[in-house]
């Protein structure tokens, strides 16, 4: 092992100790009074998104094939860490502001939403970042979001759900920014590459995100309406059909590709969460998820091979047609949805149409910048960067049984 | 890649869109007006349907070695298909008889517990059918099942919650009459076999099933009754039980069978289902449980050996003994207890089980009619068949990675 | 295969049908007449804790390359029969004291907490018994446990829910004793060890563990208290980070170890779950879960080079790191903070802590003095305990498709 891995050994366990000592403190001092008595969020509601951002994006990311244990691992790590973060964040908000403090329950259900974002990016950096350059991305994007959402909500007077629902856009383009940042890996890289059972694995991750999708879009929604889990729903079976239909038309031999199966059966309730329950019928959420399906698929093909080679991003797991994409659509939809629907009686809608597309772009802006400041920061020498011949390589930060040949593991 | 294949190439995303297209005029024309305000059915009943039916036959289906991405994929491909044409059926016949339209909820769940006969049949086929003759089954069998449905309603006076039960019963014939069409695989065909893994991911699913099924029998029940769940659970821990000692007794050394313990942990379940609220006692439910297991185990044994080689079916997944005699059994079940229940102080009982016995059969004959018919058009040379040579093979639909040899897929 | 296994043959379908005969019967004179009309657990809470015990513990305990089938196979098997058993025993003694008969989602809710006792010993003697050894050690820890229970409830007071969870403690120290009573694999046995797969799914196992453990922490406590629910996941997520944290620090290059990893997530739950609602605040919470953590990996580095050899015990899935030490730290826990809250205003705290303080002593002594029997009895001749060769092997019980080749599978 090389020095730089040594370095990195000791500087792991430190890190996360000192984080966690700051953590405890904080939550001594911040949440030891009382708590709202009401909660809007019950248990199951909770226990649906926690379910889906564990097992979801653990296994969604565990298509590599020499990196499962990172996949999940990892993933467990940034979101126990960025909840807590996430939660302190929220609680620091609610002091300066001099609010009461939010009850238990809402107060880790917003966490854990707002971590989704960090996963996310985790998805664009996947296989090129070590531990401590996560965990440092972790609080950096958590601290980012939440002046993304301040901006949001006091500036350009978003309600807190929909600020909270520009996640998925923040993180998508905050992974691309610091993705950026980091060198590609060799072209023809073995190890970038999945097998037949890890892309399976990756089927069930799938497969957790689309069920549990309509309760991650509905959780924050006060008072609840079964027509947005409803609509969520059907969204998302449009999805699905049209990601088999465009996969078929997209490659080579009219062959379904299991990468686009993945990323696009999830676009359509990636569309509609910014639509803030504005569909009225379910046609409008088919026709939605049948377009952010279509984007989605389009997307990895055009972006794979126009944009990103010249501007030299490497997008792991390809977050950037999966949510970004899909995201923009949505505010579209929204945007002609309110027009079409208050044009006639409702005077003020431009004033609101205005103030959405500016947090819309503010968000991206936001994500951008800090991205690439971020990712500036992460591969500063201290940060002990991976070399490329390491990427992808579980190998690298886990003990492995060492009588499982290296040929024959490429082909588990 | 034959000739056959290109054809099949240009078929399928253009009858995808077009299905879908349909979908989304037909739901503008009939779900754009007011829906029913209340739902007997909460978004969590749902949810464990969801999850129960994605799940758990995504994966109980994956037991062949080289057809997981198949099993898994093709099951979303079907649910989502089947749900929107399903709920089109029901808005349908409620338009046709006046009725209001009913709320979403209710409808998505209902259309959820209809698909599964389509996902049963699919399992009867699994490895034979290509997409396109997938997508039509599906389609066909859905409209077949509401027919079944209505006659059962209509005619024979079941309520609709029972007719509704008879979705096991429906898809297994179904499948099996379709599956009579097909040519039967190679004889000693490598490729129709399990791994040690892929058995474990098949057992995956049949935990998914097994922990899920109580839900699934008491979602359509109006006035919820925590004896249907109680029973049910009883039922199938009792079939878990005897699955294992059968198992035992019928391999050549006293070992376990996954296929055996797969099919029977679960027949129970599927016989209470069709007892419709009449177990009063645990113990009622524990007999029919070891019965239905019995009846699984000793059905595999005989089919296999006697019923399907002169009839020339082959039945992929074992859907006739884990689905068909089972709810025999439960049939059975039903008009001995209405019997003795009844027998001595209400004097119509034999009028009920009159008409019980004939939905029965009549659920029976049409399921196996219409699977015929649908056998028949799905083997016309429009759509393709696969040839005999590609039966159980993910390559023949999907991109794989090519790196990974043939040879040692094999063994994964 | 050896005249061993033969007799093994012969006994295992008649016993378990001897036995779910009994239980039928049983169940007939016990449940028969009316239950109570209300029920304190409602579906869902039994549903998570199902689902948490059947796929957790099951894949949990997938870690054993050649040992898959008889992990998830046989802790259903388990869940199944203990479930029974234990639903009996409940009714028995409510029978002998007269009590009326408790709610059936109640009673099927207490059975299965009860049976994860069995689930937990069972990882201690995983790969080393037989199925009909396991049957019987389920029947015994299942009637020692209510003993156990009865002890504490009766003579050391202490609460119904308090005693229930006393499971983690019980199982682990009994499943200690018994697997103290089997020989020690070869040292150097290439079948007790894991593969990147099994490891991954393994981890699939322990997320369900993770994400369900607030259910099962809450389920049987009658006011509910979302405290508890917040409290848990906060412990269980600092539990998380600290694994991380020492598991770079204790291993030879400062790579993480998935073993670390699997059992110390869990240790702040388990931790939490002994002390009783007297958590006040969150970041009691988390210093209870990140000591829970260092004691568990802390106690898998001494245990099993100082305590394990010398004794001879050999604990398959470190149940006693895993369970028994993060159960004793709660114990103290609950005995400090019952000291510092109540020391000035409450005379009779010495009093309290003196019960459970013998609680917990009478807990342990009678787990290791009945798990020492129960391995005593496992290890007659009658039993045909499987030779030291045959250990975590699955062909040993189970059918295995022929056409895998040893050597390959090895690498599965």
């Amino acid at each position: 092992m090389s020095s730089n891995y040594r370095n990195f050994r000791n500087n792991v366990p430190w890190l996360i100790f000192f984080l966690e000592a700051v953590f405890i403190v904080l939550f001594y001092f911040l949440f030891s009074g009382d708590d709202a008595n009401v909660s809007f969020i019950s248990y199951p509601a909770f226990q649906d998104v926690n379910h889906m951002v564990l097992f979801g994006f653990g296994f969604f990311l565990t298509f590599l094939k020499r990196y499962g244990f990172s996949s999940t691992g990892f993933n467990l790590l940034i979101i126990v860490l960025g909840v807590q973060c996430s939660a302190l964040m929220g609680g620091l908000l609610d002091l300066l502001y001099e609010m009461p403090q939010e009850h238990g329950m809402t107060r880790i259900t917003k966490a854990t939403v707002s971590t989704t974002a960090v996963v996310i990016s985790a998805g664009a950096v996947l296989g090129k970042t070590n531990p401590v350059q996560l965990i440092l991305m972790t609080v950096l994007e958590i601290i980012f979001f939440y002046m993304s959402r301040w901006i949001n909500n006091k500036l350009l007077q978003l309600s807190d759900n929909s600020s909270m629902m520009h996640v998925h856009l923040f993180g998508a383009y905050f992974g691309l920014a610091v993705s950026s940042c980091f060198s590609e890996p060799l072209p023809r890289s073995e190890k970038n590459a999945s097998t037949p059972k890890s892309d399976l694995l990756s089927m069930l991750g799938t497969l957790f995100l689309w069920v549990f999708w309509p309760s991650f879009n509905s959780v924050l929604v006060v008072d609840k309406n079964w027509k947005l889990i409803y609509n969520t729903y059907i969204a998302l079976a449009v999805s699905a059909v049209t990601a088999f239909t465009l996969s078929a038309m997209t490659t080579k031999d009219g062959k379904f590709r299991m990468a686009h199966i993945h990323s696009a059966v999830l676009a359509g309730g990636v569309a509609l969460a910014y639509t803030d329950l504005r569909v009225q019928y379910p046609w409008i959420a088919m026709i939605l998820g049948l377009l952010a399906s279509v984007i989605a698929i389009l997307g990895s093909y055009c972006l794979q091979r126009c944009l990103n080679p010249p501007l030299k991003i490497h997008d792991s797991s390809g977050v950037h047609f999966t949510f970004g994409l899909p995201a923009a659509l949505g505010t579209l939809a929204w945007v002609i949805l309110v027009a079409v629907e208050s044009g006639t009686y409702f005077p003020g809608w431009g004033h609101l149409i205005m103030f959405r597309v500016g947090a819309f772009c503010a968000t991206i802006s936001i994500a951008l910048i800090t991205g690439l400041i971020t990712g500036f920061i992460l591969n500063l020498k201290l940060f002990k960067t991976a070399p490329v011949s390491k990427y992808f390589e579980d190998q690298f930060y886990w003990e492995v049984s060492f009588h499982v040949k290296r040929a024959v593991w490429d082909y588990l």
